[in-house]
């Protein structure tokens, strides 16, 4: 199996259904955040389901065990990520399944034509193009900035490959939720269903997961905020059965 | 005490520095909403305060007790309803501090002046035109109901009245926060400060408590979410701070 690794890279076990990923240590990693969008995207059986900025392909292969007659396309921009996305395709044998595209997702609507996904699902960069935070690697700062794609992007990305009615899930900090929600309407994706994030039930949401409906009438259903720890400093439930379900 | 009272009305005590307010129980009475907003406002010393739609009175009320140096500024456009609202602040001495006007929140700009109150605070009603709840009376139904004032003309009513930098507070269904933040975003109000508010730690919020600030930037900061019960039925610590406080 190590014949597939390059250097910095290790295989992580993702404790469901056997499933295992590659990761550089060098380079940007998955976080709670994509286990907890897994989580919150619902699948209808035999969608086609679209992932932009996939990075290490987690999205994928988490909502491949979700419903396992759903097809996925997964574009990233940067060719090693998206080859070693490919790698960890391969390493538990969904070449079939997930389809992954190095691709800016700006040109996915060429790739897999416009208004043809089911549903769309997206974990974006965060922080603000010129924001204060800075990353040591050009790799780990175009996965977590906005320097080369706005969240408006990202809206006009996503809502160029969903069908009439298709859903976007999609996670992002709180403090910018209003921004999010702008720049979703704008390309006619509306919120539908909400669920913040906190990481004690005392401390305020810093994530925001929202689910958007192309077309559809504004109406939000909120779900109960998501609390990730006990005052303790253990996990909640909640977050166990998140991260160890079958 | 009780020639002050017409039929139907009652005084409770308010159980906050004595504080009592008549209540009409056939018309709109004031709910747990308007405790909480009294509670997540913050009043800096002597400045002058408008409440758009006051009803029974409770938002000037209580935020008098909250800074003694404030002035407050109150609109009632149901005249009975007003003449209420003024019994009650006679009742308590404060006619020097809360000027109660039987007026519609529409025109306050016509009585105060516009842009002229430090901060607005706002308990609107939450009904949307021909949605599907009634009411008994029309009283309550005004109350209640956009039957006469959508989100739209609360927003702009309040932004008419507020200084440049000036704060909005108000109260809102969670399932409509949306449609509130772009209401004030469209009257160059913006949401800088949130507190969703759950009656159980593990069920959805069913109220959005918003601060605006007129012509500020956009930065949302989100506080923790208000739970108002325990899961055996008892109220939580935060909510009896805010009932029982001094």
């Amino acid at each position: 199996m190590n014949d597939k690794l390059n250097p910095n890279e290790r295989i992580d076990d993702l404790q469901r259904n056997g499933l295992k990923i590659i990761q550089n240590t060098q380079a940007f990693r998955f976080g709670m955040d994509a286990v907890l969008l897994a989580d919150f995207m619902r699948l209808r059986p035999h969608e086609h389901v679209a992932d932009m900025g996939t990075g290490t392909g987690i999205l994928p292969l988490l909502l491949s065990q979700k419903n396992e007659t759903c097809i996925f396309e997964a574009f990233e921009i940067q060719p090693e990520m998206a080859q070693m996305a490919q790698r960890s395709v391969c390493l538990n044998g969904l070449e079939e399944r997930i389809h992954v595209h190095a691709a800016d997702m700006r040109t996915a609507w060429k790739i897999v034509g416009r208004e043809r996904m089911h549903a769309v699902v997206c974990n974006p960069p965060y922080g603000k193009r010129g924001g204060t935070l800075t990353s040591g690697t050009e790799s780990v700062s175009l996965a977590r900035h906005e320097a080369d794609c706005t969240i408006e992007d990202v809206a006009a990305s996503c809502a160029a490959v969903l069908r009439n009615h298709g859903r976007l899930c999609i996670v992002f900090p709180a403090q910018r939720m209003l921004e999010l929600c702008d720049a979703l309407r704008q390309n006619r994706l509306e919120p539908k269903r909400i669920r913040m994030v906190c990481a004690h039930a005392d401390k305020p949401p810093y994530l925001v997961m929202v689910e958007a409906m192309k077309n559809a009438r504004p109406q939000l259903l909120w779900m109960p905020p998501l609390v990730v720890y006990h005052s303790d400093g253990s996990e909640t439930d909640e977050i166990r059965r998140i991260y160890h379900q079958a």
